[in-house]
């Protein structure tokens, strides 16, 4: 290939990307789903503009330079996750959140396993079935925030108790979702067995502590004396680089873990929101629409048939269900009156670019199917759609009993 | 190669290219020398962290995917560079500006290529012993003004007739030198004759225009719709991408040619400034120090020799000497008084990037020697560091007379 045909590709993904993108935002949907649809539309699927594969089935130039760049892109999108994370935010809300998080984790988790195996039959543990079993519920345990952000925000309602409740929770689950998917995925590999596993996992995270706190130290007195400059992102993206490099080639850990981490490490900095900005700058102009391009280039619709589409719609109703259900049971437990449980389950539902990468991630160990990308997809539109719309009709209804 | 690896020699690269950046500008010299030496050091001149080639001296994975890499910041450097074009002022200076760039560009054309004849011997018409010597000329033809630039605003001189004069006459050159770099890379391709390189050289200008009037139009009317959102630069950077791939698969004509027109046709629109600057925080993040450390990971210090350097040392008195005079010399005959020719002269003799990225160029295209990198790389720390001394002591004497 020579160097200059990969810029007709990223002209068409970045246009296409973004014209879809634009698309989706203005049906109420995530423009991530515009940009996922856009790969589907210029993939072999649709227009066959672009074939990450040559005819053996193997990734050409270009599939082999797109994969790459998807990687980066889903690195900057783990990192700065990771630096929306507020520790000291975390520690007021405290232990009532933390129960939820877990909930919204274990129930979704177990759920869309049994789901799995409901469908296609019981696996035996360890076996590939049940990996595939296992990450079917690993997609579906981490909370996309930003859109119910967003609608409460619109109504007014992010700072009451509800609110922050629903924030803190969110980010706990993330942080609980990576830590379930770490050790899943360490699992998985057959030369390591499980004690080994939990013991570097516990190293990497002991590791990211040490690491961390004197990481955090340096770049914050950095920050002091030059705030605002062009070296705190670029030590950020260093960093994110980095501890994804060292968790998977030293500790065997996922390098998005490491990735999150590095943003978590950079979360209490007073420049924190200066890194994320411009951090998505790269993140929007190419690395991003690439990543999300790529996984509608990797789905093959000709593939669809009845039953994925029935496992599917199974998928997304035991996504949303197993979040309501989960979070709405323990807010409940935990004093939560009238229609608040119902307000925080909702609010927990959402799902996004979080449970496409642990998708992708799957996918790329051998472990999970391309077609399952469907059923992610689909989660993903309904869930953005129906939460801001749920959540509105909810607290109008209240108004209207209040009054 | 696992994908994660990418990472670590991604972090090395920023983590390398900013200390050493910071240093060079501590030292007065330009960021990109500092980026520079950083690849020299962790290349296997120095430190042997990073090996662009496997053993069998072909570009391994990693070489590669970091050359495609440096090719996009390469794309987004002349994308920029066009960018920062303003048509209007070009209108305003004229005819004068035009002339001292023209001498800008053939009298260090003609020097280059006859220093490497006189040194090396001569080289028939059409040899590739012709086409060395040509590169060296062409290498010589970029000014890089913005050191020049803050020189002049420094001292308060930068709106003054010198002043503009520089600007302009500046901007004319990279045009210019564009121009000639298009042709003569066109005329080194065997399958095509003169006549035919020139057809097409024109031809794509041609098109460009067309079609860059008709997009100016519609991207004017998308800005003052939507101003500083961010679809903005996403268009500039499908623009930048497109004309890139156009103009080598369709016209023959240099990638580098394509992202410079893009950024052209955009430089007369209200936001060109913000399209400029979320390229530049894509440029110094990550395609930029990528580049220039992989311009150090490519310069071979071991075939350093007495020959080499002394080459380079005349290069160098070359390069500065033939802007001088070339561009001091028509200031003179057109009517410049006083110290003022040789005030434009100095201020024409900073070289920066392009300089650079014509000699990859030539690398890629198998025309030029790595090793001349190295007097590149001289030349720019020589002509950073020397013209705001030189112009801020000539001014300074031209005020102790006035007094």
């Amino acid at each position: 290939m020579e160097k200059y045909e990969v810029f007709k590709f990223l002209a068409v993904i970045i246009v296409f990307a973004k014209i879809f993108g634009i698309g989706a935002r203005k049906l109420k949907a995530p423009q991530v789903t515009g940009e996922i649809i856009a790969g589907l539309i210029i993939g072999p699927s649709v227009l066959g503009l672009i074939h990450l594969k040559g005819p053996d089935g193997a990734p050409n130039d270009i599939g082999i330079f797109l994969g790459q760049m998807a990687e980066i892109g889903v690195m900057l999108l783990m990192f700065t996750a990771g630096l929306e994370t507020r520790i000291s935010e975390l520690k007021k809300t405290g232990v009532k959140a933390l129960l939820i998080a877990c909930a919204g984790v274990f129930i979704p988790l177990v759920s869309g396993t049994l789901l799995y195996m409901g469908y296609y039959g019981a696996a035996p543990w360890g076996s590939e079935k049940f990996y595939e079993a296992l990450f079917i519920g690993l997609i579906l345990t981490a909370t996309s925030v930003s859109i119910t952000v967003q609608a409460l925000r619109e109504m007014g309602k992010l700072s009451t108790t509800v609110g922050t409740t629903i924030l803190s929770a969110a980010i706990i689950d993330d942080v609980i979702g990576i830590l379930v998917l770490t050790i899943a995925m360490g699992f998985r590999d057959p030369t390591q067995n499980i004690g080994e596993t939990l013991l570097m996992t516990g190293l990497f995270f002991l590791f990211a502590i040490v690491v961390g706190f004197i990481i955090y130290h340096i770049v914050k007195k950095i920050d002091v004396m030059h705030p605002h400059t062009r070296r705190i992102p670029i030590i950020g993206l260093a960093l994110c680089f980095s501890l994804s490099y060292i968790a998977e080639a030293y500790f065997g850990v996922a390098d998005i873990t490491g990735a999150f981490i590095a943003g978590v490490i950079l979360s209490s900095l007073k420049d924190s929101d200066y890194i994320s900005r411009k951090m998505d700058i790269n993140s929007y102009m190419i690395f991003g629409p690439v990543f999300f391009a790529s996984i509608g280039l990797q789905t093959d619709i000709t593939n669809l048939n009845a039953n994925i589409l029935l496992f599917s719609l199974l998928f997304v109703i035991v996504g949303l269900g197993s979040k309501i259900v989960g979070c709405g049971l323990v807010s409940r437990c935990l004093g939560f009156k009238g229609s608040d449980p119902v307000k925080i389950g909702v609010g927990m539902m959402t799902r996004g670019e979080v449970a496409l990468i642990v998708a992708q991630r799957g996918l790329s160990l051998g472990v999970l199917d391309s077609r399952y990308f469907t059923s992610v997809i689909l989660l993903i539109i309904i869930s953005s759609i129906a939460t801001p719309i749920i959540l509105k009709t909810i607290y109008a209804r209240d108004e209207a009993k209040a009054k």
